[in-house]
């Protein structure tokens, strides 16, 4: 009989900490779902009443199977724990849970807080036992909890055991500044089992700055620990938090822990591992990191040839897990062997039935892998991949061609003094045979300037003959720019979201060091795919 | 008297087995000496023979402090070691060290070598005595240590011993494949060292593939390894090596490490770690890792309005280590999370004193989130937010006025009838009185062009009459780029990332319908700070 071990999920509150990350509510809605998806117990939704946005989503919130938390603090001295209006904020979110922080470090409570130390193990005791009398699942974060144990083990312990004794869930223990290291992290956690609060009520809340955020989660385990606490992708304050995307394949995939303990995540779920992690970094616009263990892109990737020799033999030579366990895969420069049934499988996916060892596949993945090279991302581009293997297959017709543009930018004073821009694109593109110049503004239908790309686009889609009809419904909906490396080269990437009028959305990319003719490329790609998507006939 | 503990840097070596990654010989040069500044005391500088840029850069390494390295394999079977060629090239680099990689786990000696498991034996006695023989230290790296200790543990040691018996000077015990968790590190490093391994020959060489290089590494040196192998930034195979640049700081700084070990980098050297990994990471192009250990920008950023209002009154509340000790500085962002604290902290790290209370906070506050409405982000753009709030307190002085600029973008056939793109920009900027029109093109050295934004800021940087001085140093590192929501309307934000020659880096924001009219103003607020920051006096 395994153990069951709980992963509480903080990507939304402790996540949001991130320099450079807000997220928007139908961002909140997106992830919420995402995790519980990946089957984590706990979803810390944010600090209601704290910050407007998350009030408003936990109004909102999905029914989800893991528990919803409300992330609050203790209530404040000098008033009782309901007279406190920012922990009624807390509970008026209406979530299953609710997690307080409070203090546990001596130091903390006289200088950060100002009051006494037994103030503070009154505000906690009050606050958990009022979280349970409205009903609710309570946990207490204990803040700063390894450095207030090293300082004051015997404060720190009766702050845990003023929780405890009032009926909290879950007492976590917090390495808020990220300072302690593994031994410490597990003799200390030892050592408050010891002292009598159970390892099935203590989580371990740790952060990276000693870039032990995974190891020292690990030994808090197993020192008794059965909650973890992290975050998607290392989000978090400062250096991040525990990584949840590197902790969950361990405990599932490792020993010891593999066979000891039971977690919610099921194989299936873990597989979707890298999709989920791909996902966050997508609506934070954010390059995914390449040696992130496990999902990141270079993760199984192969480069020094003794590695890749040794591999085709035996794959576990070099691996200690099966990358398609967390939805990775095996790279291995010289041997496309691997990539050929995903590349067949993905162009099923767009219509495009090629039979096994065709050796046009083997093409494709070269040339995917030369543009890739150069900068291209065809992960979140799914239709410039599948113009790319059009192209390769003889599949792509060719509708149009542009034979050249040019655009202006222009900022000046206008006749009121005020300084206004202005946007011009002209394009000229050869269509059956027949030259057509087109020119365009970027004013919107408030005279507003919307830019280079929009003049672009719209002198583009004014007069496309006949394929006028077909690309008069579509629009651009988000457009993403990164600076990336290409050879030797920094160039830019711009992936392009288009929509049409049946609400079908699909994605291009276009790499160039000049960011307007990267996004002209993009676009192409997008009306080239919105052709052939609807069956257009190219003109004669 | 503390312990030495000694430095094994193979950021040439295994570092360049990072997908993507290949260094110039100038390239070389440059890391092999920034090492020896930081105090590290071994090289690994490559594979001479395997690799025709190794043998050449050996031929013109630089005079070093630390112990140049070469690496190697043991003997072949079937050959003596002094007719193996391949060892022969690596002695032939005539590096005072020698670093021969060996198998030490039964199942690879059979399967990826199929030799006997006394061959293999054989071969690394006969190796390490051969580069002995040759007046060099030598050195074994135990490739599979771990999994091969696991598997057959006398085998695993009989080899480790035929290595000490021939008289190498550090047995290095490898987790090749990265798999091995922290406290097996440690129980079999003990091990090791129980069985008649001094530990004092001992050295360790993680990889990250579950996380945990850096807890491993250290897990072995608390059981008794002196020699610590890693690279600059975590480059390696994979998911990388252990990364140096968060090991070196928590063995320096953090118990039980400090007071326990002695190493060759002095609190000088030290405080120079930023600058080492940025200049890496500048060698490579890639944009620094934010949330990294110690050196990331996000360190000892703090987002929380809590932890910011605690860290005025004591750093060490929500801070590890001093930042400055590493070479790194605090930041307290501005987010619609923060208050008044941060926000006097966040101007008083920038040398503006406002008073408690003082109501041109509110009213920057207000600007704040009135600017974040239209799509600003303050918390990833300081530079930006201290402009802000230095125009509000009347600290900020006008060096000059744009009057207009204008940018045209074009793509069409050149004579070679290939499609050519050039951007060019004319620029009018007032001076102290004097109007000032620059042009540029956006042609690199190579004659690439490099887009509109770029011509812009070549335009901007030509001829800032008084400023120029400053600004020469500038350069644009990152260029993040969001579509997002300004009040009603989309518009784009555009975040610059700039960098000078003491290895300062700030970020500005711009937002704009426009994308270039978004850069401009983004690279405008860049110069503006670096010229504030300098102390430049405005012209007249």
């Amino acid at each position: 009989m395994r153990e069951r071990l709980y992963l509480f999920d903080t990507t939304l509150r402790d996540g949001q900490q991130t320099q450079g990350v807000q997220f928007s509510m139908p961002e909140k809605l997106q992830i919420a779902q995402a995790l519980d998806d990946l089957g984590v117990d706990y979803i810390e939704g944010g600090w209601p009443g704290a910050n407007p946005t998350d009030s408003d989503f936990f109004a909102a919130r999905p029914q989800t199977r893991a528990t919803f938390t409300a992330f609050g603090m203790t209530k404040r001295a000098g008033r009782s724990a309901e007279n406190d209006d920012v922990l009624a904020a807390v509970l008026d979110a209406g979530t299953p849970a609710v997690c307080l922080v409070g203090k546990s470090h001596d130091f903390h409570v006289t200088t950060a807080l100002g009051i006494t130390l037994d103030e503070n193990v009154e505000n906690i005791r009050a606050s958990i036992a009022h979280v349970i009398a409205k009903g609710r699942e309570a946990m207490l974060d204990a803040e700063h909890f390894f450095d207030g144990y090293k300082a004051n083990p015997d404060y720190a312990l009766r702050c845990l055991m003023a929780a405890r004794d009032a009926g909290a869930r879950w007492i976590v223990l917090c390495d808020t500044n990220g300072g302690t290291l593994p031994e410490e992290v597990g003799a200390i956690t030892a050592a408050v089992i010891a002292a009598g609060i159970p390892g099935d009520r203590l989580g371990i809340h740790c952060h990276d700055d000693t870039g032990n955020a995974v190891a020292n989660s690990l030994a808090a385990v197993r020192a008794g620990a059965r909650q973890v606490q992290g975050t998607l992708n290392g989000l978090g304050e400062r250096c991040g938090n525990a990584n949840l995307t590197t902790l969950i394949p361990t405990l599932l995939l490792k020993e010891p822990f593999a066979s000891r303990f039971e977690t919610g995540i099921t194989p299936a779920a873990l597989a979707g591992l890298l999709k989920t992690s791909r996902m966050l970094d997508d609506i934070l616009n954010r390059v995914p990191l390449r040696s992130a263990p496990y999902i990141g892109a270079s993760a199984f990737s192969h480069k020094a040839g003794l590695h890749a020799s040794a591999i085709l033999k035996d794959p576990t030579t070099y691996e200690h897990v099966d990358p398609g366990l967390v939805g990775n895969a095996r790279v291995i420069p010289m041997s496309n062997q691997a990539g050929q049934s995903n590349l067949r499988a993905r162009l099923a996916a767009a219509g495009v039935e090629v039979a096994p060892g065709d050796p046009r596949l083997s093409a494709i993945l070269d040339q995917i892998k030369t543009r890739e090279d150069e900068g291209y991302a065809y992960d979140g581009a799914q239709a410039s991949f599948e113009l790319l293997a059009r192209r390769a297959l003889g599949l792509c017709p060719e509708f149009f061609e542009v034979k050249r543009y040019r655009v202006t930018v222009e900022r000046r004073k206008n006749k009121y003094n005020d300084m206004v821009s202005l946007s011009e694109a002209v394009v000229v593109v050869k269509i059956g045979g027949e030259k057509v110049m087109s020119v365009s503004d970027s004013m919107d239908l408030d005279g507003s300037d919307r830019g280079p790309v929009n003049a672009l686009a719209k002198a583009l889609g004014k007069d496309l003959g006949p394929y006028q009809a077909c690309i008069d419904d579509m629009k651009l909906v988000d457009f993403k720019v990164r600076i990336t490396q290409g050879g030797t080269e920094a160039v830019t990437r711009v992936i392009i979201d288009s929509e049409d009028g049946q609400g079908r959305r699909w994605s291009t990319v276009g790499v160039s060091p000049n960011i307007v003719d990267a996004s002209f490329e993009a676009l192409l790609e997008a009306i080239q795919w919105k052709l052939i998507r609807d069956h257009v006939a190219p003109a004669a």
